[in-house]
Parts: C-alpha cells; structure tokens; sequence
C-alpha cells in the first residue's frame, strides 16, 4: 500500500496544471465572451486551445492504453480532477462527457468500419457525439423501463422514440449520436436491449427542446430533448450486435463514473478555495468570519470529506485498472453516491459564506451547485447505487442477490 | 388554546382560494407568455387580474388594521401561503415583496407628504418600490457595517453608495426607492443609519447590471445592484428622522419575515404534492415509487415538517399581533431560519422524485429551490439568527445579552 | 386561533410546578438512595409523596373527564411535560406509563368487575401494572406478527408466548399485566388478536429476565423478558371481547404517544438547559463557550425545534380532543417521530457541550438519552409511522390507503 | 500509487485472524463470567490468552520499529481494526490503550532507569497504567487550561491536583500512571507543562470513585476521578524534563488516534454485519426487512462511509511512517473526528434494524455506541480537531496560523 502517485503521474499532473494556467484560464473571459457572442459556432479560442493541447500530447488521456496517451484509470483520475475545477476546460482536453464514454464504446465495441468513419473523428476532436438513453416518460432508475424500439426492416433499423437529457446536442460541431433502445421486448430482460449509431442529420431525427438546468442553459454544450420517428439507419451502424446495449452501458458507465467525481472533487476544492478566501476577507462582528467557530467546523468537514471522497475515487480507478469495471462494482457505485453529496454541501456552504454573491454569477458557485445536483440523477439515481451496494452486501450474508 | 382558525380566516381562505382558482392560476401561461414577448412593460393580463382582485376587494390584506383589509398577521398568514404556492400570484393582490414592507414602512413611519405622494400609488398598485439595504462591500450579516453615505447639504441629503440585491428594479413600474444609510458615522452603533426616500429617476441612481439567481433572471421582477452617486433628494424625503434607520428596519422585518416564511409553507406544500403526484405515477423495480419504503421516510417527514413550520410560523404571527414584533424576536428569528431549510430539503426531494424533470423547467421545482435558497442569505443569514435565538436563550441564565 | 393556554390550564401548571419545586425535587437524593439501598420494596419516599399530590388533588391528571381530573389532553399536556423534565416523577402523579395506558384501556373497554378488581386500586396507585405486547421473535414493526396464542378451555384461556420490554416489572408492586395475543389466527388480519388481564402471580407466569437499556437497568422500574406457559385464567379477564384487541391496541397508543412526546420535550428542555448553563460556565480559547459560534448554532436551533415540536404535540392534543385519536392518526404519527429525534440531538449536543460529565452520572443526560432512544423503537419504530403519514398522504392524490 | 496491502501486511492480517477466531473469541463467554465472577483480579482467561499470543509473536504490536513487532503504522492498522471489533481482546495482545500510549512514551522520552523500571513490565504485560491529564474543572478542549501543579521540593516533586476519565485505573494489574501538570505557570503557554511517573501506591494518590459510561462501568478496565494530594515522588520520575509535557502529549496522540479510529472502523464493520443479518432475518409487511428500500439506503451508506474512512486511517498511518505525526497533523485530526461520527450513525442504524434487542445487552451495540460516543470528546472534542484542520486551510490562504 503506497499513497504517493507514480513519479509518471505526478509528470502528468505538473504538465496539466501549467497548460491549464498558461494557455487556457487566462483566456476564460475571451471563450465565454465568444460563447455569448454566438452560440451557434464553435468559440475560436476553443479551436485553437484544442489544437494546443494536441500538440502538447495532452490529447484523449482518459482512453487506457496506448490508443489514448498511455496512462492508467489511476494516473488520469488527478487529470480529471484539474479539469473539473472549471466548467468548461474539459473539452481542451477532448475529454469531455459524454464524448468521452462513446469513444470508450466505439473503441471497445465498435467495429472497422465504424470506428474509422465515427471514432477518428471524435478522436481528433473533428466532432462531437451524445448518447441517448434516458426518456422522458419512464423512470431512468430501472433501465428496463426504456421504450425506444429499434426495429429491423431488410438492411436497416428503424428507430422509434424520445430521448431526453441528450447532452451536446446543442454544441455546433454534434455529429453523431449512439441510441439505446429495444430490438427484442421478447427476450430477457438484460438482452433485450441494443445500441445503435445514428447521425444527427438522418431524417426523421429532431430536437425538440433545449432544457435547462436550475435556469442555466448550459451553452454550447446543452441537453436537448429529441425525438425520433421513423428513423432509418443502415444495419451496419448497430454496436458489437444485436441484444448486447445492456452489457455496453454497464461498460460504459464505471470509468466515466470515475471521470465525473474526479471532476465534482475539482469542484469541490475550488469550492472550498473560494469560501477560505472569502472568509479570510469578510468581518462581522468585530472579527473575520474565518475566526468564527462555526465556519471552523465547516471548513474542516469539508477539508476531510474532500480527502476521504478523493481516496475513494482513485482506489476505484485502481481497481478497475487491476480488475475492471466489473470487479468494482460496489466501489463505483460507492463513489457516484458520495462525491456528488460532498461536493453539493461545500458549495452549498461556499453559496452561504458568500452571501447574495454565492447565488448570482459573480462566483461560479451557483452553476457548480446546479451542475453537481444533476449528478445525483444522471446514470441512475442515487438510491439506485444503495440498492447495488446493499444487494451485494447481502450477498455476502446470503442474501439473493437480486438485481 | 385553540388550533382551529377562526369563521372570518376561514372565510377569507375561501374566498382567496377561489379566486386563485378561478381568475389567476387559468391565465398562468398567459402571463408568462406575455412577459417573455416583451418584459419592459406591465404584462396585460397581470393588471387585470389586479384590477379584478382589487374589485373583490382581496387587496392589500398584508397590511394589519383598517388600512388594509382589516386583517391581522395570524388572518392574512394562511392567505400568503396560498399565494407563495406559485412564485408570481403575490403581486395580483398588492401584496408581493419588497413593496408591502415599503408601504409598512410609510404607514408606520411616513409623514402626511410620504403618504399622500408615495404611500398611495403603492396601496393602489399604480407604482412598485424597492428597498436598497444590502452591500456588495461588505458583510450584511451584521448591519452596522452599511457604507453608504447620506450626507446633509443645506435643504438636500446627498447620497452616495453602491447597493445590491434592489429586487424590483427590473419591473416597469418601479417608481421609487427607500434607501438604507449613515447619516452620522460618529453616533452610537444603533443610531448611524437612516432611511430616505428615493426616486428612481433621480440624477445619479443607476441600475449597474442585473443579476440573476442560480440561472434565473426572475423577470420582470429582477434583481439590480444599483449605484448612487451624488444623489440630491430634499430633505423632506427622510423618513421619521436621522438616526432612526436600524429602528425602522427592525419594525418592517417582523411581518415581513412572517410573509416570506408562509409563502415558502406554501411552496413546500406544493412541492409536497408533485412529489406525491409523481411517485404514484411512476414504477420502477416493479412497483411505483410511493411503496418504495425510502419515499415513505421522505414523504412521513415531509408532512411532519411542513406541520411543525406552519404551526411555528402562525404563532409567531399571533405574538406580533398580540404584543409587537419586539416580544417575538426569538420566534420570528426561529421561523426565519427552519422555514427556508425545510422547504430546501422537501424541494430537493421533490426535484430527486422527479428525476430530470426536476431540474428543469418543466417542474417549477429548480426555481423554487433557487428562490428559497436566496432567503437563507436575505434579510440577515442563517447564522446570525441563530446567533439571536441563543443569545436570549442565554439572558435567561444570567448570559451577557450581547447584541 | 389562539396560542395562549386557558386560565384553567394555567392554574394547573402552576399548581404542578410548585407541587414539584415544593415537595418532589427536594427529595431526589433522598429517593434514589432508597431504591440504591433496596430496589425490592417501594421507596418509602415515593408513597409519601403520592399521598401528598393524592390529597393536593394532582392525581389521574392523564384521564380525560370526570374520572380523573376533569382535564383535556390540551391540558394535560404541559404537564406531562413538567413531569418528564425528570425520569422519575410521574409515578408521584400516577401519572407513569404504562400504568396509564393500562388504566385507560380498562376504563373504556373494561366491565364493571375488571374495573372494580384491577382499575380502582390503579387509580389509587396501590398497585403497578404492565403491557406485554411485544415479542422477541418477531418484528414488532408489524403487529400482525404476534404469535402469543390465548387459546379458549372452558372456562378459561390458556396462554401461551413470550413477551418483552415489559415495563414495570420490576417494579415492587406490580401485580397485573395486560397481554395482547391471537384468540383467533384464521381471522381477519386485525381481528385474530386479543388482549387479556394476567396477574403477575399465576401459575406459568415467569420472568426470565431482566432487561438492561444501554448500561442502564431503569430500578425500581425495569423492564422484564415474560415467559407465559400453560397459563389459565378465567374468561372473565378478557377484555372487551375476542377479536378486539387490535382495535384497543390503536386506541391506547394515541394519549399514551402524547405523554410520552410531552415528558420527552420536558426532556429536550431540560437538556438544554443544563447546555446553556455548561456552555456559559466554561471558558475554552479565552472565551465562553457561549461565545463560539458553533454552540450559537447549535442552541438557536435546540430552541427552534424545541418550540416546533411542542406546538406540534399540543395541536395533536387538541386533535384527539376535539375528534378522537383516530382522526388524528397522522399528527399522533408525526410527533411520534419528530419528537425523540428532536430531543436526541439536543441531549447528544449537551453531552457534547459537557465533555466527560456528559457521558457519565454526573449529569442525567447520557441517561436521558438511552431512554428517549428507546422511544424510536418502542410503539412502533419510525419508520412504520413514516410510512403511515405518508399512506395518508398518498391517499389525498388516489394512492391506496394500504394499511 | 497502490492500494494492495504488501504481502508482509496480509501475513500477520491472516495471524491476527486465525488466533482470534482460534484462542480468543471462543473464551469471550468464559472471559466475562470471569470478570463478572471477581473482578478484582485478573480473569485466568485473560493471562492465558496474553501468554499464547506473546508465545505466538502477536505481541506489542503497536509499537513501530524492532522494539515492538517491526511494523510499520500502516501494517499495524488493519490488526487494530481486527482487534477493536469486539471491546476487550486488543488487551491480549498488549495493544490496548492506554497502555500502548503509555509505552509509546517511555519508549521515545524515557530515560534507561524509567525504561527498565516500567517500560519493561509494560511491554511484558505484566503490569497496566494510566494516563492523568483530563480535569473535571475545566474545558478540556483547550490544553493550557490544565491546573494540577508538580512543584520542585529538594529531590521530590509534590504533585496536587483532580483528574478524572483515567482509564485503567479500574484494572486489579494497574501499578503506575503518567500525570500531566505545570512545573511552571509563568513560562509561554507551551511550556507549562510537565509529565511525570507517579505509581498508584504512592501515599496522597486516591481513586476518589469509578465513572460510569452510559450506566457501563466497563469492568474490569474502568475510568476513575483520581484525586492527588500532596503526593511526592523523586525527580527522578520526571519525563524528558520540565516544560516537554505538552510536546510529549502531542507526540503520544499521533499513533494513538490511528489506533482508536482503526479499531472504530473495526466496530463499524462488525455492526454492519450484525444489521445486515438482522435485515435478512427479519419480515415485515410481507417482505424481509432487507428488501425495504430505506434499509438498501442505509447499508449502501453505512458500506461507502467505512470504506472511507479507512482509506483515510490507512492513509494517515502512512503519512506518519513517511513524515511523522507532525506532518499528519491535519489527516489525524481529519480521521479523529470522521470516524466516530461514522461509526456512531451505523452503530445507531444496527440499533434500529435490531428494535428492543439493539438498545439491550443482546446485542454488543449499545455498548459500542456508548464507547465510541465517547471517543468525540477524549483526546480533544470534534469542534477543536475541526478547528485545527481549518486553521491550516486558513493557512495555505495567507490566513494567521493561530493555534
């Protein structure tokens, strides 16, 4: 046991942290005014940030192996920790949700033809991607509930349904999207479902609405509502094959898990960054609110569930780099819960050690808040995760190991 | 000790109830509609529905006694419940924030001239008001850190500050201000401060920027940091006398904070039953949300809480109408702080049940939360009530009554 | 609507509290050296104080109506809460549970003989009584699941079964029980039980044990694990009629939670008190404790929940007053629930505030608190009246009203 | 960066098992009868279990380097874990505290007459200790508060002062004590203090009387208020000289909290086990109580929560062996106040899953929770460990690095 970071990672970590402070926060004023100047195309100084960091081989670090930049679930886990203390830096990177999960598919379940017409792209950061799953009309909580259907008529698959929470798919440069539905309601339950990949320019695929979070529309980016109907796609666009959309998503879902802590811990530390700062700077009652004692206890709590959330999160990312996702069931699911809980009550208490500027945004507190709340729904519910980890404690006991 | 309201509550409730019901919750999408289609003028429907409230003589009823409906604090309390269901009904009857702390302010403390000039429009809704208290300077928590300066030059008061979180500002019919400031930064703590009455359209008042609460700009209401640079209004325009600031902005908390903690009752009971509506209607893991054993526990406390808030709330309003709002400093600091906290956590619930749909707009539920979430901040933090209660919990043993 | 308690109700607490300061607390010493020095026989002290409060006319205060002091629950109320402030002052006012409960039961649902034999010499506190309901068998949770059997012989009933946390059987003059069994399990789900009278010197009657609640073992009180074999008693001592002891069952619960949610805020009241007095004591970092802002914190919130949590017991007073506890199901579950909670965090608070005295004997806390911990177990645990609030609530949007 | 204990760790993991599940938890019947037979001696069972697992070199395990087993923190913490799932059995293999403490002491600042006087029959078991430093007359949270006096007098210091939570002193094997006081009020704060060797026989040292836990009197260790009065012993029985007191407290409490909060997290798991097996086991409204989703909530929680904090223990024991409790400063104070409060809420959750049986001496719960609600005051309250930590985050922000 050792909780000292590789002489590698901690390389990696030096590199990240001086792109992030000499090429790209220093311009966060420029991309946000570019942002609001026109949504509808991609900012410049995005563009060619991007192109920075490709050329500093700061490129796709979350893919494992030698396909993205080498390094480990552990070794890219405090990248993604320095991404996420601001909202929008990811994509620097190319390592962004969800283009991030559908590279991690294509890669691991998408064919040649597949992966050299949609993955090279999306690699090179050319495109951008989302990934539809959650519906509007049923509880995302059991996935079994999904109704989209994804029929065969002769060479393709016709698509059938409405999708919401469809993130990216107000970004200019969305190309392609992968769709989870049913393509047999007779099988059994975990083999009924498939994935299957679909341009956003096929006819027949529409966005409906965009959606806002907490009032914040999230531009560029943004979560759209979309429907499709009669949506015709060639059959050489289905995923790894018929039946298996089940077995991809749970795939799919324990490093990206990894990924959306590690940002939310980002967050959380600049959270906590910003209330010392302005506890330090604030007085009532005749002395700074850092020496009133209730703040104490607050910044010491949110010092030791930071720690303990961030311990948790790379010992997940350790053992789905030994073991694999599946083998660390319990721990991710353990950490999807928890990271998200911590981050909302440090910037929760930040909003309050702010006063009125910790709700309005002259802090980024608020948008954080709104942010990281969404995280306690997206990719299953927390009580969802409980109930995985529960199960498999009583398992341990005897217990039926019911799904 | 009786817990049944009386005949004349109950008559007035119905007659409230049904006025909701039928001439103000049908026009919802109206109304919105209509301030989206152009947000710097009155929206149409909005001065119907006031005039139409006002014939039916269901106005102004916050203002105890024969100026208003006749109404006491412990009658009007379950009608403002009624209205804070939804986040814009208040203003139909006159008795939206900051305005009837406003019009408080004048009828208490207004001299003949105040009233006839300002106090009037207020109570007939021609006009609405803000109230210019809150720095972004320095810390609000404590009251005597105010900046702003109201400087006597001959038959004038020339004022200079920088205020924020003026709510009001944005609508079309602001008209006048009450501003809070020093008048004599040499006198004891208590007596510094004074209030004054300023036009908007006086030279050197100027709305900064507007700014917005989680991602909502709350139109048409808004809030504005606003600056005040060598504003001139004559001298007639103090209200009660130098000195009596920190006096008048006590008095005009009591009820108002009353007001603040019903309407949020009201949301808390509103978003107690979209809870409900959804975990009846939606199933998961084979059966509906509502007999998932956690959802019960959520539910059970939901209802617990609401009962205890809103039972607290009346009392205290009993007490300002039996003995002053000075003898139920302890209550209303009491309702001030678990009001907020209880709706936050029902509404959180709420927006969980609801999965996506609760942080977006399809629910009212996000910005119900953004808006509950402000009062934890507004009008003193929690912290510094709690800070009163138990300095009079310490009197009584003999504790140094240290304001 | 109307806060303040009645003349009448007044003059009672009044009559109380001097009852207590005058008379009762001054001999506290004295009488838990008598139950120190031989816990097998009544504390002289304790009879004589009970003929003082017999003779001062405090005596069956807990009876609604002319059978015992002519008071209301309302009225009563504050009183039990008085009596609670202590852990052993009730039995002064026979006022101690769960004699009350017993003498309830008996005097609604108990013919003339039952009341002449066993009803008249509890009200005149000669002798003590117990309520064997609960099973260590089964989840009490769920009263479906007793399985002691009153079985029909003749002319009498054989039972059989074991029972636990029977209160006062270690109490020197104990000598009947009231025990809740099946006289029929082929019956309708609340129509199998019955309840029975069982002197506690019949053959087959048996204490096995004596049952400890944390360290402490609640002399000359205790609580008794009941073996009942083969035990026959007359027809005669069935109460009410087969079949009925469900019902009774609902209708002792609903007083009876009152006084015990009454003591335990008398409780919650104490503990901060002894909180305020420590925190003003002590001087920590050259200030009081008082002063830290994190006991601020803490003791403005006791206050606050302190005050909800009375409004709220006193309200479902009322209730079962006006309309009879089974019309007041959710509040009699609410205050249920709330009420230990509440008091649990204070008392954990003012161990806190106390260090080391806290956690021993030197003050009542620790004591307090494995006591009102019970309270969350005992009649039911929160969970099963959370979930009977929310059936309620359910029930007003179409859910079904499952038991 | 690794998670995996080394192979040398996992080696005296599966000793330290197999010999509890072989030699020790098999007599936990025969070891109580013992102590509740006689417990002014040393129970047989316990000498013969201490003289196997010394024989076995499972012995002095604690102490890091080759005085003890030639383990590191981190190696040791897990067997502490082992050992503190059940109250009494650290003691078989000399682990216990205060003892170890103790030991830890004359190890780093004993000279080689107090070493062979006391550290020898100490690291033989032969003997037990305490540790004075607690007093009954002040806030314990703020050291320098400490009022007992050693004064020089020729070749004696006479020590006068109270002391109370001295564990140990209940031990019939207790022979020596570690008394903290001030040589000198007038030095700077840090320098007051002294320690100093004083046997329990030594004339003027008297139990006053034993404490209780929670009606625990937790025999036969026990906790005792210790009363010195005029006692004197030769200067040779100082340690390390005058004024180190408190830096030798600092040192001892380092290692010590890695021991307490190991075993805690030791009690945590085991009151999981215990409440997942009683969910398993028990049935309510027709499903086991496991299958009740608010108890998956708990045991989700209850699982995320210890894997947490082990991390951080784990982390913390390696940050010592690396760099020294100096430099752990602010992960030791995290943990001491993160653990307790974790296992309290799962300890308390066991209670409730086990109703009547958890708050008895059925269950080992009630016992654990009273122990461990002791361990948020001992060593330093959470508020003072809370503001420790922050006070180092205030640091790393330009705040003043007060104490």
């Amino acid at each position: 046991m050792e909780f000292q970071h590789s002489d590698k990672a901690l390389h990696w970590q030096e590199r990240v942290r001086r792109f992030l402070d000499d090429k790209v926060l220093p311009r966060e004023a420029e991309y946000w005014a570019q942002v609001r100047e026109d949504s509808t195309r991609q900012p410049p100084a995005m563009d060619e940030m991007k192109a920075q960091a490709r050329e500093a081989g700061l490129w796709n670090m979350f893919l494992p192996g030698d396909h993205g930049a080498g390094l480990t679930n552990l070794e890219y886990a405090p990248l993604a920790e320095m991404m996420g203390r601001h909202l929008w830096t990811a994509e620097v990177f190319n390592c962004n949700a969800p283009d991030t999960g559908n590279m991690e598919v294509l890669h691991m379940y998408g064919n040649e033809a597949q992966q050299a017409k949609w993955l090279k792209p999306l690699m090179a950061g050319e495109i951008r991607s989302a990934f539809l799953m959650t519906e509007p009309e049923v509880a995302s909580s059991d996935a079994t509930n999904i109704q989209t259907r994804i029929e065969r008529d002769g060479d393709h698959y016709v698509i059938n349904g409405r999708k919401w929470w469809s993130t990216n798919m107000g970004h200019p440069n969305v190309a392609m999207t992968i769709v989870m539905g049913k393509t047999d309601t007779g099988a059994a339950t975990h083999a009924q479902q498939s994935q299957i990949i679909v341009p956003v320019d096929t006819p027949g695929f529409r966005v409906e609405r965009m959606l806002s979070v907490f009032g914040y529309d999230e531009k560029p980016i943004g979560h759209a509502e979309v429907v499709l109907e009669n949506v015709r796609v060639p059959v050489e666009n289905l995923i790894a094959g018929e039946g298996r959309g089940f077995e991809i998503a749970q795939g799919r879902l324990g490093p990206g898990r990894i990924h959306h802590c590690m940002r939310v811990i980002g967050m959380a530390e600049r959270a906590l960054e910003l209330m010392v700062q302005r506890l330090l700077s604030r007085t009532a009652f005749r002395k700074s609110l850092a020496e009133h004692s209730v703040w104490e206890q607050r910044v010491g709590e949110a010092r030791t569930n930071i720690e303990m959330c961030r311990l948790s999160v790379l010992k997940a990312a350790w053992m789905i780099d030994q073991a694999g996702a599946k083998n660390a069931k319990s721990e991710i699911a353990q950490i999807k819960v928890a990271a998200p809980r911590m981050a909302l009550q440090i910037i929760d208490d930040a909003i309050q050690a702010h006063g009125g500027a910790g709700v309005s945004a002259d802090t980024p507190l608020a948008e954080m808040y709104a942010m990281v709340r969404t995280l306690r729904i997206a990719d299953g519910p927390d009580e969802v995760h409980n109930r995985s980890i529960a199960r498999l404690e009583y398992a341990k006991h005897g217990g039926r190991p019911v799904r």
